[in-house]
């Protein structure tokens, strides 16, 4: 039985890669003729939304290890966008990416089940993604059915620890009796992880902003055995060498993610005809960067 | 403009009624020969649970004010499951119901907001509810997107602050320098909600568990402005005089939430062919007992 964290690390020295690409579409980002469709044709838009998620994924594949397409930009179109939701996981896992499905769930009991049958797969539908994101505010009842299925289908999950945005210090910083509440929230993560496989990581991962470096090199020693999931990179303003501490000391246990300096590196110009080349230089150039840090570092 | 707290409470007088219905559709609960879908067939059983579900709202309509249809029971059928939600949405509203999406989402930015527009309503789409359940570990990052939409389409949203489950207290009763972790996350939703219209309720309510009558008395008396779903009703335990902290002193702001003991009465059994009675009558006895508490209580 291979895990989560093996998958991924297997695939990191294969591609000499720690990168995931963010997919966050937005129409009026989108290159060329894609975003001709009339406003409020959400299945236009969908179909949109695809026709450049997939294009991404081709253009990434060589050199990013996993994608973390974003429920909320589809989930806003209805039906078609979750639609389309679905076939993007699939097309990446199709390619050899890994999926992290960025869906923040969190609920106890049978709803949580539902949700972690939803994305990491159950008894009656195979896996929509290999991980997923999780919001642990309600516990363990909450976390426990999404690390069921996570053994169970070779996943994993990534809680919410220290997330990247500026005002996440606003309940995430609460001074909880000498420590931090997110610092509360690692050791929780810290227990709920199940027992290591010959990685010597668990199948329960943390997500901690790479904006914030030195609260990083303090959760990787709080989290030994969790892949930390760095959201930040890019044009949330963090950089290689801001990513390091939360590697190990092998250069593993962390996947960096960035989205809208990798998927549109035109801003907010006009995408040039060869944009999916431009994708694949951006996710390129911040392989070989993190690469040359950890290099350094090591 | 009239706001989702004068909505409510105008309900509220009409009907007399507190109750909120939570619609968590499982397979082996369905009447009749509405579960008599083949494993895997995901189209057949989102078909199964909407009809179930509309015929839910047909019967709790004239006694209900609100109802919680539970996201991720839908999510778990996938796209067609997500269709089935909407337009169990769209049902209940039609028949005069608020609904409350119970989605607990909760992201940062443009993500928050792409969220917000999916449920909430945007400049593209018409709301799908009324309200949503939101996670606020984030901060107000993710919170201000939701609060926006509600104010523009006379919406409303709650903030998890206090969980009905057991484990909720795993991390939410954290001690915070001399306050539990979520009193720190009810001052929070307080400094978020909007200034209150003439009922004196803004637009930020919160989640809290009808399990816990003293955390209850103390939130109420902490989040003046804001209106409270209270879960654990029924299955979960809790009675009417549990609730009764949750309202103000006229008897207003809260909604009170069951699921199992109205909409499966039948239990683990087979449901009578008259079904639809049965949760008629489960939803009329909850909706008496509450009023019959607040009168005491009064």
């Amino acid at each position: 039985m291979i895990s989560f964290a093996q998958r991924l690390f297997a695939a990191a020295a294969q591609k000499r890669s720690s990168v995931c690409v963010g997919i966050d579409p937005r129409l009026a980002s989108l290159p060329g003729t894609m975003r001709n469709v009339a406003r409020g044709d959400a299945a236009a838009q969908a179909a949109a939304f695809e026709e450049f998620s997939v294009g991404v994924l081709d253009a990434v594949a060589p050199t990013a290890v996993a994608v973390k397409p974003q429920a909320a930009f589809f989930e806003r179109l209805r039906a078609p966008g979750f639609a389309a939701y679905e076939r993007v996981c699939r097309a990446a896992r199709d390619r050899g990416l890994l999926v992290v499905a960025d869906v923040k769930r969190g609920d106890i009991g049978t709803t949580a089940e539902a949700y972690a049958e939803a994305f990491l797969g159950g008894d009656e539908f195979a896996p929509m993604a290999d991980a997923c994101t999780v919001n642990a505010y309600l516990g363990s009842d909450g976390v426990r059915p999404f690390v069921q299925q996570a053994l169970r289908h070779q996943g994993g999950l990534f809680v919410l620890v220290k997330t990247s945005n500026k005002s996440s210090s606003e309940f995430q910083d609460i001074d909880c009796s000498g420590a931090p509440a997110y610092e509360r929230m690692a050791q929780l993560v810290n227990s709920w992880n199940t027992p290591a496989d010959t990685t010597g990581y668990g199948s329960v991962g943390a997500v901690v902003g790479a904006t914030w470096p030195d609260h990083l090199r303090r959760l990787r020693q709080l989290l030994p055995a969790s892949v930390l999931l760095l959201p930040g990179y890019g044009a949330q303003g963090a950089g290689a060498a801001d990513v390091v501490p939360g590697f190990d000391a092998t250069g593993r246990g962390a996947l960096v993610t960035a989205s809208r300096s990798v998927t549109f590196p035109w801003g907010d110009g006009t995408a040039p005809s060869d944009w999916r080349g431009m994708v694949a230089e951006a996710a390129e150039k911040m392989r070989a960067e993190i690469a040359a840090a950890l290099d350094r570092s090591g």
